[in-house]
C-alpha cells in the first residue's frame, strides 16, 4: 500500500518494480475514487489514465522532459505523481486545486488546456522553441475523441513534416470522449484496434527485440514497423505509428516507450486504455455518466445530491422542449461531443435520425447549420457558451453575415462554477453582439427557455439563445409550450429607480425587491439584441436612475448598448473584460465578483439617492 | 470563337462536343484574361479551373443539382457559365459583381464562401436536408489548400460515415493555396500525383470499362478501384477515392465525372489542374503573384498602377521592421498561408527557419505560438485581421488568459475594399477587448509601425499590433527602428473641441483640420486596450466636444470604452455592427459610411456648437 498524498514528486518510480507498480497504480485509483466522491470531478478519464502516467515518469526524465495534457480531464494522474495529491480534498473548490492543468499550481504543468484538442499545436511550439537538437523529450498526450478536432489534425498536417525533430504523440484511445467516440476516424481507430497488430506490436515491442534493432538504421526500423502494422492515416501524416499497445498494462506500456523514446522523426504510440478502469460502474457506462461527476456515494455510484421533483436543469428542460416542438415540427439538432452534457438523450433515443452528434467539432456544427437551412431545413446548433468561441468566424460569417435563420442554443452561459477560468460562458454576448443580423436572447424561467425555442423556430432570423448551468422548477406534466415573446416586461412596478436583466437571476431580484419592500421597476430584458426599443424609449423617458444586472464581461453587453443610446443615469453589475475567474462554486463566484444578494441590495438602494 | 458575354446559362453545353468545349474554354480563358487585367480579382485559380467546371455543368444536372465552391477564388467561370459574363466589367467594383459566390446574384450561388475550406460542411448540411433518397446531387469542390484546415477535416470526419448518402467531392488540386502547398497532406497529394496510377486511371476511367460494371455490383466496384489506386487517407475517412484525373482535359475530367456521378456512398474526386493554366506568367508562378491581382497589362503581366518609389503598404513596411529586428534578436514570424499576401517574402528569405508558414491553419497558428513562447522564444503571429477570426478561442484562451506575451499582427485591419463583406477587417478590436490581459494598439504611420512590433518585443504581455491595407510614405534607406510608445499622443493643439482616432486616418484628420484652420485638438489614440488612462484623464477634464472616428464597428471600440468610463459629450464615426459592407475600392466604402472628408468636417465643425 502507498501513502499517496505523500508523494512528493515522480523519483520514487525509479526504484519501483512492475508489481509495485500495479499496487500504486490500484492505490491510485482508489484514492481517485474516494477523493472525487466528495468533490466531484473527472472521474473515468482519470482512472482509464493511471498505468501510462506512471509509464510515462518511469520511462521519460520527468524534470526535463514535458508532458503536454490534452485537456484537462486526464491531468489528475499527473497531479498526483507531481506532488498534489495532499490538496486534492480542494479539488475544483474556490481557493483550491484546479480541475485542469494550471501554470500557477507547478512548473511540470507546461501546457494550460481546458478545451480540448491543442496539445499537437503546443507541442509543436515547445517543439521549434527547443530547437532541432534538443536532448530533451517532448511528449503530448491526447484522447482518441480529441484528436478528430480540426486544430488537432491541421497541427498533425504540420508536425509530421518536421523529420529533423522527435514529436511524440501519445493517442490514448478508450474509445470514448465524453461519451462513445464518433466519426470516421474512431472507425479507423477501431480497425486498428481490432488488428492481431495489437498481439504483434505487443510480442515486438515489449519482449525479444534487442533495442539495437529498434535504434538501428532507420530502414531497418521501418521494415519492422512495416511488419508489424498497415499504412494508416497517422503514417499518411507523416508519422511513424506504433501500436496499438494495452495502456493499463504497466509492462506493456512501459516496454513500448522505452521503445519509441529515442527514436527520430514525428511518432505516435497507440495506447488503448479503459475509460474509468478499476470501477465498475464507470467502466460499463458508455454513455458518460462517470466522465465528469458530482460528489457520489462511491458504493452506490448514485450522486449525493437527491434530485428533487420538478426541480431541473436548464439543459434537461430545452430538452424536454425540443421534444414536444419536434413532435409538431421537423428539424434537426447538431451537437458537438455535448449530447450529454448537454442533456439531450431523451431527444436522441425519440428521433435519433435528427440528432446529429459531430464529436468535437464545433465549426462543423456551424457550417453544417447554415447548410441544413439552406437546404430547406430547420436546424438548431447547441452547444456550451465556451465552445462556441470556436466557431466565431463561422457564426459570423456562415450564419449572421447572410441572415441564415439558424439557432443557436447555448448552455452553461455565464459563470459555470468548478470548471474554471477556460470554461466559463461569459464571453458569448460579447461574441454575438458583435455580428450583424443576429439576434439574442436569455429566458428568465423554464416557461420562457421552452417558449424561447417555439418562437425561434417562428422567426426567419439567426437567432442564439443562452440559458445558464443552474436548476428551476418545472413539472414536465403541466409544463405549456407557447411562444415567449422577443420583447420586455415589467416584472414590478416601481417610482425610485429600474434594474434591468436577463436571465434566471431576475427571479432572485424580483424576490430582493419584494421582500425588502423597495419601489424599484424590475425590467425583464430577455432581448439583448436588438433591445425593445420601444420599451427602451418608455424607460429613457422616467429619466430614473437605472441599475443593468448581467453575469458576463461589459464589453459588448446590454450596459454597453445602453450607453451607446445615451441613457443618463446608469450603473452596473458584471464582469470586467480583464477578470479571469476562478474555479469555485457558482455561487461563491458569483458573491465574489458583486453578484450576492447583499451587495445587489446595496447597489439597488443607491438607486434610492437623489440624482 | 463563343461569345461569352452572351451565355445566359449552361444549357448550351449539352449540345457542344469535346474539340467545341477547348475552343470554349479558350475562349473564355481570353475573356478572364482581358476581363481580370482591367478589374483585377482571382486569376489563377479560375484559369486552373475552366474545364472542370465546364464539365461538371455537362455531366450534371445544373437546374436541380447543387454545386459549392470552396472560397470564392474559383467561381468566375461557375458565374460565366450561369450567365454574368456580361457583368463582368463590374467585378469586385462598387454595386458590380462580387468576387465571391453571392446568395444575391443568382439562385445558382447555393453556398456563399468566403473564408476557405467550408464547403464540405455546407455540403453536409444540404444532404442530410435533402434526405437518403434525395435524387439530385450535391458536389462540393476545393482546393488542396483549403481541404488541410481543421474544419475540412472535421467535415470529412462527419461525412465518412454517411454510407446511405452520396456527397460528392471535388478535390480540385492545383498543388496550390495562394502560393504553393504545405504540410503533411501536401506530401501524401504528392505521391497520389506521381503514380501511374494517373495513367491507369484514365483508362479505366475515361474509356473501356462499361458503365455496367463500374454501377453494377459494389464489390467489383471496389476490387477494380483497389486495382487502379491505392489505400489512402480518404480511404481511411471512408470516401471511395478516385483519381487523379487530368482535370485540363475536358474528355478526361468529363468521363471521370460520369463515371462517378451515380455511385453510392461519400466519393472523392482528386482532380489535376493547372493553376493559372493558358496565361504563361501565371502557370510559371509558383510564389502566388498571380492568384489576386490588381489591374494589369495582359502583354507583360505588370500592375498598371505603377509603384511609386518610397511608397509602400503596411505589409511591405512591416516586413521590412521584421527583417530589421530580427538582425538584433530572435523570435519566430508564424503565418496562416498569407506569406505572400502579407508580403514576407523577404524576411522569408533572410531566415527562412524562422518564418513558419502553417498553411491555412489559424486556429494551430494561434496555440503554436503560445507554445513557442512558453518554449522560450519569441513568437510573431500574423495574419489577416478577417482570418484571426477563426482562432478567437486560442487567442483567448491559449494567449490572452494565461497572459502569454505573443505578439499577433494583423494585416488588412479596417476596410479592405474589393474582396467585400467577407473580408472585412472591422471586427477585430470588438473580439480582441473582450479578452482578459491582451493589449492592443495601431500605428498611424510607418515609423509606428516598426517601433511597436519592437516595442512589443519588450513587453511581457500579449499584444495586437492592426494595421491597415493601404500604402503609406516610407523610405527603407532612412527608416529608423525606434520604439513607439504606448501612450497617446497630442497631434495637433485646439480649444474648441477634440477629435481622437488610431491608425493612418489620423494623418488625413490632421491635413483636414490645418487646412480648414480648425481649433480641434486631434489625439493619436493609437493604444486601444488598455487605454492611456493619464492622457484620458487630461482630456476628460477639458470638457470638451469629442468625436472619436474609428474604422471598426461600435461594440467593443474605443467609443464604448469612452463611454463606460463617462465621457461626456461624445460622438463618433464607425460603423453599425448591422453594417455588412460590400464590396467596391477603400475609398468608396469610407465615403459610404461616413468616412469621407466631407462628412469628417461637418462633423468636425459640430464640435464647435454650443455645449
Amino acid at each position: 500500500m502507498f501513502d499517496i498524498t505523500n508523494i512528493t514528486d515522480p523519483s520514487f518510480l525509479a526504484n519501483l518494480k512492475y508489481k509495485e507498480k500495479e499496487q500504486l497504480a490500484t492505490d491510485i485509483r482508489t484514492f481517485l475514487i474516494n477523493n472525487i466522491a466528495k468533490t466531484g470531478g473527472h472521474l473515468a478519464s482519470n482512472l482509464g489514465i493511471v498505468e501510462l502516467v506512471i509509464a510515462l515518469y518511469s520511462v521519460f526524465d520527468y524534470q526535463n522532459d514535458k508532458f503536454i495534457y490534452d485537456v484537462g480531464h486526464q491531468c489528475y494522474v499527473h497531479k498526483i505523481l507531481t506532488g498534489r495529491a495532499k490538496d486534492f480534498s480542494t479539488l475544483r473548490q474556490k481557493d483550491g486545486l484546479s480541475g485542469y492543468i494550471s501554470y500557477k499550481e507547478s512548473p511540470y504543468d507546461v501546457w494550460e488546456s481546458g478545451h480540448s484538442s491543442t496539445s499537437i499545436s503546443a507541442l509543436a511550439g515547445y517543439l521549434i522553441a527547443g530547437g532541432k537538437s534538443n536532448k530533451h523529450k517532448l511528449i503530448a498526450v491526447i484522447g482518441d475523441s480529441s484528436i478528430v478536432n480540426g486544430i488537432s489534425f491541421e497541427a498533425l498536417n504540420y508536425l509530421g513534416t518536421l523529420k529533423e525533430y522527435h514529436p511524440i504523440i501519445i493517442l490514448n484511445d478508450n474509445k470514448m470522449g465524453i461519451s462513445k467516440s464518433v466519426g470516421s476516424l474512431n472507425k479507423v481507430f477501431d480497425k486498428l484496434r481490432s488488428k492481431k497488430v495489437l498481439i504483434k506490436s505487443k510480442k515486438v515491442l515489449n519482449n525479444s527485440l534487442p533495442k539495437f534493432i529498434t535504434n538501428s538504421f532507420h530502414h531497418l526500423k521501418r521494415a519492422i514497423k512495416g511488419y508489424i502494422q498497415h499504412d494508416n492515416i497517422f503514417e499518411d501524416l507523416g508519422f511513424d505509428y506504433y501500436g496499438p499497445v494495452d495502456g493499463n498494462n504497466i509492462k506493456s506500456i512501459t516496454k513500448a516507450l522505452e521503445r519509441i523514446k529515442d527514436l527520430e522523426g514525428p511518432v505516435i504510440l497507440h495506447v488503448i486504455t479503459e475509460k474509468g478502469k478499476g470501477y465498475k460502474l464507470a467502466e460499463d457506462d458508455d454513455i458518460g455518466i462517470y466522465h465528469g461527476v458530482e460528489p457520489f456515494n462511491p458504493k452506490t455510484g448514485k450522486p449525493l445530491k437527491i434530485k428533487r421533483p420538478n426541480i431541473h436543469s436548464y439543459s434537461e428542460i430545452v430538452c424536454e422542449a425540443l421534444c414536444r416542438l419536434r413532435e409538431k415540427e421537423e428539424f434537426y439538432v447538431i451537437t458537438p461531443a455535448t449530447k450529454v452534457g448537454a442533456q439531450l438523450e431523451k431527444f436522441s433515443k425519440l428521433y435519433p435520425e435528427h440528432l446529429i452528434d459531430v464529436g468535437i467539432a464545433e465549426e462543423h456544427a456551424a457550417v453544417m447549420a447554415s447548410g441544413l437551412v439552406l437546404g430547406g431545413k430547420r436546424s438548431i446548433v447547441l452547444m456550451y457558451s465556451t465552445f462556441s468561441q470556436r466557431a466565431y468566424d463561422y457564426f459570423l460569417n456562415d450564419i449572421a453575415r447572410p441572415n441564415i435563420p439558424v439557432i443557436i442554443g447555448l448552455d452553461r452561459a455565464g459563470i459555470v462554477g468548478h470548471d474554471g477560468s477556460t470554461h466559463q460562458g461569459i464571453y458569448d454576448i460579447a461574441m454575438f453582439s458583435s455580428m450583424p443580423n443576429i439576434m439574442i436572447c436569455e429566458p428568465a424561467s423554464a416557461n420562457e427557455v421552452v417558449g424561447l425555442f417555439k418562437t425561434a423556430l417562428n422567426i426567419n432570423k439567426p437567432i442564439v439563445i443562452r440559458y445558464p448551468r443552474r436548476n428551476t422548477i418545472c413539472d414536465f406534466n403541466t409544463l405549456e409550450v407557447k411562444e415567449t415573446p422577443l420583447k420586455w416586461d415589467i416584472m414590478h412596478e416601481g417610482k425610485k429607480g429600474i434594474v434591468i436583466a436577463h436571465g434566471p437571476i431576475l427571479n432572485r431580484l424580483l424576490k430582493l425587491i419584494i421582500s425588502n419592500d423597495l419601489d424599484l421597476m424590475l425590467v425583464n430584458a430577455r432581448l439583448i439584441k436588438p433591445i425593445d426599443y420601444t420599451m427602451f424609449d418608455y424607460l429613457k423617458n422616467l429619466n430614473l436612475k437605472t441599475l443593468i444586472i448581467e453575469e458576463v464581461i461589459c464589453s459588448g453587453s446590454l450596459y454597453d448598448k445602453f450607453l451607446e443610446l445615451n441613457y443618463p443615469n446608469l450603473s452596473k453589475i458584471n464582469f470586467d473584460v480583464d477578470d479571469v475567474i476562478p474555479h469555485g462554486s457558482i455561487e461563491e463566484m458569483l458573491d465574489l465578483y458583486g453578484f450576492s444578494d447583499q451587495n445587489i441590495l446595496k447597489e439597488m438602494k443607491r438607486l434610492y439617492e437623489i440624482r
